[in-house]
């Protein structure tokens, strides 16, 4: 049986309500960091969150798209990382300007950014 | 055109040529982290390291499966939170004790564990 009856699960994470379609990854290890993740994140929450996009505190609950940091991926030396699930499209020296192509293209046209890709998993 | 040619990307991030079927993200923000996410995330890279599915330097680079931090994804209430994509499944109130099932049950034979299942992105 579940840990816990539906109603609680709501209550303490309203999150598992939610419709979330895309979960977008920006790894905030130290390389990544070093090359301004920080400002990529900002960028995701910020033009997300203004075109009512994004989920959470940051933007509201009819939001479809979750922004999480992550940590270390394996691109330390070709970063920042983005990683975009449940698509598995791992995005590669990602910087602040190339955000609204990737939101654009890929989180709302549905067509990965060819240049920026870096591997795909699964 | 891309960032950098194929020979250079992969000299450069290895993981990109890895065949990555599942990554598995353990939740180490504030709330995770204090009920014990560490724990999870040394038992996802053991046992997985063991069984040879490990990818990376703890595990092997014919692994198939990530293990990764992430950031707190709202089930602050309910964690440790563990996320497995591309599938989508998210599992609350994780124990190390819960990890060789999910491993088991989930990343082995395909079928998420209900009882821990809290959420389903995509």
């Amino acid at each position: 049986m579940p840990l816990l009856d539906p109603v609680e699960l709501t209550l303490k994470a309203p999150v598992t309500k939610a419709n979330i379609e895309a979960h977008v990854f920006v790894c905030t290890g130290a390389s990544c960091s070093g090359k301004g993740s920080d400002d990529i994140l900002s960028a995701f929450y910020s033009i997300l969150a203004e075109k009512g996009l994004l989920y959470g505190k940051r933007g509201s609950i009819d939001g479809t798209i979750l922004v999480t940091t992550c940590g270390s991926v394996g691109l330390c030396k070709i970063g920042p990382a983005v990683l975009i699930y449940p698509d598995g499209v791992w995005y590669y020296g990602v910087t602040p300007q190339d955000v609204p192509e990737i939101i654009e293209q890929h989180l709302i046209k549905g067509q990965p950014v060819e240049r920026l890709q870096a591997f795909q998993v699964g």
